[in-house]
């Protein structure tokens, strides 16, 4: 069985295409957030109810809502809704691509984590675009990546981080295994005045790339290759313990 | 200046202890969620605004609460609030340890790994007890760190993780650096009825301590020791690079 989740929500475009693409592997069961949930990292819901509803879609998918994070929808998945553990997990298509620091905002890379942590080969798969449309070249490595990660599962604790170029399968250059690399929003607040004349802040940003070298997964995308870049949850840095150590 | 900051949110005892701790430094400022945010990951709020209000507090500190998650705290507080950039930022005193796994659903951490990403050198500190009482030991820890912060720095991308065992300073026996560990709440879904008949469930989970090895955050605090574990932000899984090089 084929899991598929996302943080876009249930009705988005990308989830859709993603369930098409997918399709054709049989077993498939689509589990995701009842509305976007852009941001929301690995934010799981513990103070309060979770609700879990049938959606029946016309042209397309069966598949539950889940009234929480991208995370909730994996662990409420595989501990409650499902009864045999899915052989593979893939979230996304996301509209957005999640490479450098921004991996560790996204709601699409923590559902495949949570996976990975409940020992489901998991990937989380996105494209360079912020609007829906070219989702053809997505779709074809989603159905490569998913093939193989069926016929060779992955390292207990992996997941795979998928991100795909704006561009026609025509002009796919090839794939890319990737480091994390150092691509990040420069956030700023902007100031505003509500009508009734009170103060709010809201977050704008711009994409800074400061990734030159290939090994890097933004760096990949923005030379049109797709990026595929292992990714785990043990976050020690290793090569300061030593210093640490003569210090306390 | 010292910037203070959690997840259980700014009229928690916690933060209000950590508070009380570090004033003998002198340039303190408390900019902290405006209710309990525990478990919010690294979420960012980017749908919706953001308030900031002024916290006069009668027996203590003076700060900003903000109507977001620890992430975005840390981020307006740098970007908008502040006019110059900390020397240090910490996050905490958090009631419930942060170690192994759970370290990824962390509100607390995520507030200081935001720090380390902005350049500021970070710490979250936890306490491992869900009561708010003993917290003269993690205090008097959180000193100890916050002015070998102030004197050493740390790596760029660094920050630091403490964890406090729930005992008298008289009983503590030491610190151990450690690494990010095993331990993980072994979460299932209570599914209840509504007073209306409907369905909903409710996330309840058991610590599951499989770390044997003094070498981890969960053995070290329940061995009695305090535990620092160097975190950072790069997930890549570099073990699986080269295989993954030979399959795409």
């Amino acid at each position: 069985m084929i899991l598929i989740t996302n943080d876009d929500g249930i009705y988005s475009p990308g989830i859709q295409a993603l369930w098409d693409a997918l399709n054709s592997f049989g077993d498939t069961i689509v589990i995701a957030p009842s509305s976007q949930k852009s941001a929301t990292s690995h934010a799981i819901t513990i103070s309060k109810p979770i609700r879990v509803r049938k959606v029946k879609k016309v042209n397309g998918f069966n598949g539950f809502s889940v009234s929480g994070t991208p995370a909730d929808c994996t662990k409420i998945a595989i501990n409650s809704i499902l009864n045999q553990k899915p052989a593979v997990l893939i979230s996304g298509i996301n509209l957005g691509a999640n490479v450098g620091n921004n991996i560790i905002y996204s709601g699409t890379v923590s559902a495949a984590l949570e996976g990975a942590m409940l020992g489901i080969p998991s990937i989380a798969i996105s494209l360079d675009s912020f609007q829906a449309g070219r989702f053809e070249l997505s779709k074809k490595i989603a159905i490569e990546v998913v093939d193989f990660v069926l016929k060779n599962k992955l390292p207990k604790g992996t997941m795979l981080n998928v991100n795909i170029p704006d561009i026609e399968p025509e002009n796919f250059l090839g794939t890319r295994i990737t480091k994390q690399g150092n691509q990040f929003f420069n956030d700023d607040y902007e100031k505003r005045l509500d009508p009734r004349g009170k103060e709010y802040y809201w977050i704008k940003g711009e994409i800074e790339d400061n990734d030159k070298d290939p090994v890097f997964d933004g760096r990949a995308i923005s030379d049109g290759y797709v990026s595929i870049t292992p990714l785990g949850f043990n976050m020690t840095e290793e090569s300061y313990i030593s210093d640490l150590k003569d210090k306390f």
